[in-house]
């Protein structure tokens, strides 16, 4: 990158806010996914208006610029893959207001999820799309991706959520979309369009969310079963017995195997666990509800159910579910967090194929997802240096993915398709889809500066 | 009309599907609202087909397309004020498939709501965005306007629910957008693009909804204020106490007053009646929630508090809510019901803001809303065929706006621009959100043959 562009940059953020540092582009060279490509310069803008001015400057000078949060994309989102400038929202992170009377936060992009939830605890409110990266991911980066978390069965996503933003153009110009209001039908939905663009649009500088009070009182309970039909079926019959749970999460056998070699957990080696919980106001509405899970748990011909009587019993249920990243992270040397959804009922088939996949491939798939909404992560573990290996594990995501969009299901359910999933953009969207999509990105962005090559809309 | 292409219309639909007759076209000529202008001819077709052939047509010989559902919009969106040809969906009736097990039903445009609602109850499911003309208006049209109801602050509008569409675009094309996944991130959210875009950017065939379970019990109550401002921080309070009541409705002294005029009901003409609901899984919770909307209204100065004991009684207290649109209709000569919403803590500064409107122009103006959500609805009773009274009417209707836009409000909750609202367009949208919202309608629709002269969009 010719120096004087870096001397605008300087001039535009300060030095303070600029880098080229080798150690810092190494680092800016990655994100939470096996994608990795080094950036030429980081900026780190304080303000609206220098986000601006470095678009300005980016697309007189035909620049890359990949907009960046916390990096934890398993996609490739935040991976700047034509080099260019990596421009971090992380210092744009305050909180500019929490209205519990008109139900809205107003936030900057660079604040990390759990702040907000933090801040909006006091009030009895919170922000229901949960992501598992929640403690470190940017709201910016929510947005972006239309992250979803394991609440999405009853509180939807992200995108649900958002009623307003102000976005940068990639020429430079601040448009403002949406309304404070609950209710707004004034013009095209805009907000809608950025949400879950995944950057290739324009960069959110500010974000004004809905939010919720938070039903105070919650039931846990836990189950297994012999075989993934029976767990599918349950599944099923919840999801059409009237309640909707809070959360309805699965947990399968190659899983299983792995927690208990590296805890103390001592779960049943089964072929699917269940973890459920439903949400109130009242002990009777919490209990009403998991009363009508745990009886249809039992229909299904689950082995075991426990159900949390304290809330120390049901943080211990859960722990099951949320220790399955980390030992899977710390016992493999490379994994790719998958992510697909299908229609609910086509849950059991499609754990089954990825148990056909792991052995027909001879890889180590363990899945855990939200039931609850067709949304399973098949972890593909594997070995980096081996040659073999790798081309194995590229087979099966091949496989995985056609067998995915032959049950009817979508390629990604919450972590977007940066560029992990650009080889299979076609088996989803016809010719007609994609044409649309690549004129909204010429529309917006002409000199295709922004998020280069992801989302698979070049031509 | 040339004659040539009223041959090949009826070609494409066939005789029977189409019409040229004067009592045909006047009836098409207008909608709900005060809009009239009619048509050269009209058409019902049957099947996706013959919408992309019409389309086709249409494109070559630059002729207007206004789709159709049932005519109820209250801001001229289904008025032909081009001329052109009308596109009736209504004759697209069929409800395709109710999958209880995947949350999903898909409808064709022209499947009125009540039908859909009526398909869904034996399940225990319902489609919550129910606007007031449910027992008539069509999905399409729903999805046109992005259509909300009574139970938006608790369970959102139209938008919250579509999950996939075919859309046939101006071109003939078929698109098809979404998922029929609980959650998809896969390329651009089209599909909330053309919820609500009015039918500008393509004509919707085919609808894919998310559907809810539906809480089997409700608990209903009302409560009436001397003043406004008591109202309005009863309702701030029940927002920010940490539930969410399923409906929160308002409704003032001048709609109190014709309500009485007109029907034996004998309510108290205070300056503002509320009437809520709670819905849960079981007694307890509706009670629990709805304790806290009785002592936040006694709080606040209610000077009487009925809450319902039965179904019955509980549809009584409704009555006076459901009575005010009939009551309204019937005594006056012309109304316009308006449709504007502001943050919720700014309901009380917007009725009073109606009522001073309303005494400064010699105007009635009751209004009743959807105070949960901040959606108001001030109609504007008056006689067209008094001169003056149009003109105050128009100066009234100006004034109203831009003190919705002062006190950070949108110019329509959930009717849409339409015709209606274009004067206003710019006080709420500056020109860089204009000009992106021209950029999209001419991407879809160059030659701006579908439904033109809505939502402002022409420079």
């Amino acid at each position: 990158m010719d120096t004087t562009i870096k001397q605008s940059l300087k001039e535009i953020v300060g030095a303070e806010n600029f880098t080229d540092s080798l150690i810092d582009l190494i680092a800016y060279s990655k994100d939470a996914s096996e994608h990795r490509h080094r950036p030429d310069a980081a900026v780190w803008p304080v303000n609206t208006g220098q986000v601006s001015a470095i678009m300005k400057l980016a697309s007189r000078e035909k620049l890359p610029i990949v907009p960046r949060g916390a990096g934890t994309s398993l996609a490739g989102l935040a991976v700047p893959e034509q080099g260019g400038i990596i421009l971090d929202l992380g210092r744009m992170d305050k909180i500019i207001d929490i209205n519990i009377e008109d139900r809205l936060a107003v936030v900057q992009p660079g604040v990390v999820y759990a702040d907000l939830d933090r801040a909006l605890s006091p009030h009895g409110f919170f922000f229901p799309p949960d992501p598992a990266s929640g403690s470190v991911c940017t709201l910016g980066g929510n947005v972006a991706t239309n992250a979803g978390g394991i609440k999405g069965a009853k509180y939807g996503t992200t995108k649900d959520y958002v009623l307003a933003l102000e976005v940068v153009l990639p020429d430079g110009r601040i448009l403002h979309t949406g309304s404070k209001c609950m209710k707004s039908v004034s013009g095209y939905d805009l907000t809608r369009l950025f949400v879950g663009s995944e950057g290739t649009l324009g960069v959110v500088t500010e974000i004004t969310f809905k939010i919720n009070p938070k039903p105070p009182l919650v039931s846990t309970s836990m189950a297994n079963f012999e075989t993934l039909e029976d767990a599918g079926r349950a599944v099923s019959e919840i999801m059409y017995s009237g309640i909707i749970p809070s959360a309805l999460e699965v947990i399968d056998q190659q899983t299983l195997i792995a927690i208990n070699q590296n805890t103390d957990l001592n779960l049943p080696e089964v072929e699917a666990l269940l973890v459920a919980e439903t949400d109130g106001y009242t002990r009777e509405e919490t209990e009403f509800q998991m009363a009508k899970i745990v009886s249809i748990f039992k229909k299904n011909n689950a082995t075991t159910t426990r159900q949390a009587d304290s809330k120390e019993e049901a943080e211990a249920l859960w722990t099951a579910r949320k220790s399955a990243y980390g030992v899977l992270a710390r016992i493999n040397n490379n994994l790719i967090v998958e992510d697909l959804a299908v229609p609910m009922s086509k849950v059991p088939d499609m754990l089954r194929a990825i148990s056909e996949l792991s052995k027909k491939h001879n890889l180590r798939i363990p899945t855990v997802g939200h039931a609850g909404d067709g949304n399973l992560h098949p972890v593909i573990c594997f070995d980096g240096t081996n040659a073999d290996e790798v081309k194995r594990v590229e087979e099966a995501s091949a496989e995985l993915f056609e067998k995915v969009i032959e049950l009817g299901g979508t390629l990604t359910g919450e972590h977007g398709i940066g560029l992990a999933k650009v080889p299979f953009m076609g088996l989803e969207h016809d010719e007609i889809s994609m044409d649309i999509m690549r004129s909204i990105k010429r529309l917006f962005d002409p000199n295709n500066i922004l998020n280069p090559r992801k989302m698979g809309l070049e031509e």
